[in-house]
């Protein structure tokens, strides 16, 4: 395999640096490629603005999305962004490893997908007509690839429990895994969440660091999260609303897994 | 009122400043007081690292949450940091103004919320025992004051519908409404949200526009969403579950709101 982990902590000494290196250290030992985007390390720009269209003139106003095609398809996004597009086509498997930060990603890590997922590269991609509704959900640039997230969190399991006051994990999750990875294409595998994340002690440490090993040996066997695609019949074009005959009446994230076995 | 607006988009010339421009023309109309901190404007810091905490030794590995906690016990914060904090005692009312990007806010308002709300501010407060866990959901530094979102959407409403393909917009909302606002006190109003906001026609704006001002005007009047309060009863303390008896059976972001009339 070819992997890329995009890492964002900012400390070298923490608990996800770490686990990072252990995920690295395993999957090389597999025989597999491994580049890492550490993010901190790289000084990453979160921030999405003119300076990432330097060919857009500046008596235009910036329409991000249209700035962003435009760029893209001259080939004149800024160098930064273009390096991680390509690492992203290099790989088979990308991984994205963050700590859970008010729920969801660390800015320095949004600031990534909003920069390096540009139109024409990660939406804005295929035909709108009345059999479809763009290269995405399941098709797109990235299709054919794996994507995993690897969270530290620093509640416990059960504050994200389907009852739990947080809110269920999988939910928390369901922004990223399903509306950044599985957008442009990527198959999903269930994430590798480690809770109280603040208080490890080197014997849980060492129980985690082993359920990673094994989760980085098993990618390939891996079933990913079984997402509906789509533009394959499950979904009412131009609403995209899922048909009425499938999970009749349930709503929320969950109905756009397939059940089917 | 006292209003504080945090807004987040690059282009002074967008559909997003002219909506925030209506906001602050119709409270200012309305006798109360309003602050902008426009982020892009403000060229805001987005990544929170060693930076933000000036006086954490360069031998000390960064802890985000206790460097956090020391420097804001000990008033070491970043100026930037404290005049945002300030800001945000200041307000009555705090209203969060950012276009959807990837289901969520652009990385430069992930990073405000990463970088301003401190441990020992908007989370680590209060006492963890066995009636209740820490000042949070519904209790803490901003209890007793209004939140509310204005958010501008590429997509349909309908494809994020309840059953759409994107997830239900009060799903996607609930990690920043309940897990950012609610968490540290405030109460949230139901979000303002603007769909097909690449596609607005000036007579589409006008009527988006007039629907801002009333809501605008409403503020004081309209009711909160009815997240449960974490420390009253609706859940075990220190699991953080809901309890049996209360909406039996039901998961999900949902059962944080309370049914009761």
């Amino acid at each position: 395999m070819r992997v890329l982990i995009v890492f964002a902590h900012p400390e070298p000494q923490s608990l996800s640096a770490a686990l990072c290196q252990v995920a690295v250290r395993e999957l090389e030992a597999q025989g597999h490629e491994v580049r890492v985007s550490d993010l901190y390390a790289m000084k990453w720009k979160s921030n999405i603005d003119r300076d990432d269209f330097p060919s857009l003139s500046s008596e235009s106003p910036l329409r991000v999305a249209s700035a962003s095609k435009t760029a893209f398809t001259s080939h004149a996004l800024t160098e930064d962004v273009r390096e991680e597009q390509e690492k992203l086509l290099w790989a088979d498997t990308v991984i994205l490893q963050f700590p859970l930060w008010w729920f969801t990603m660390p800015a320095i890590l949004k600031g990534w997908v909003d920069r390096v997922f540009s139109c024409g590269f990660a939406y804005g991609v295929g035909e709108h007509n009345d059999k479809r509704w763009g290269d995405r959900y399941g098709e797109g640039v990235l299709a054919g690839k794996r994507a995993m997230l690897i969270v530290t969190v620093g509640g416990w399991p059960e504050h994200y429990s389907s009852r739990g006051i947080n809110g269920p994990i999988e939910d928390l999750l369901f922004p990223i895994q399903h509306g950044i990875l599985f957008y442009p294409g990527l198959a999903v595998l269930p994430p590798f969440v480690v809770y109280k994340a603040n208080h490890t002690s080197s014997s849980i440490f060492e129980s985690t660091a082993e359920q990673l090993r094994e989760r980085m040996r098993s990618i390939q066997a891996t079933e990913p999260i079984p997402y509906r695609r789509q533009n394959y019949g499950d979904y009412l074009v131009p609403s995209m609303v899922l048909r009425d005959d499938i999970d009749t009446g349930a709503t929320g994230f969950a109905v756009h897994q397939s059940t089917a076995k």
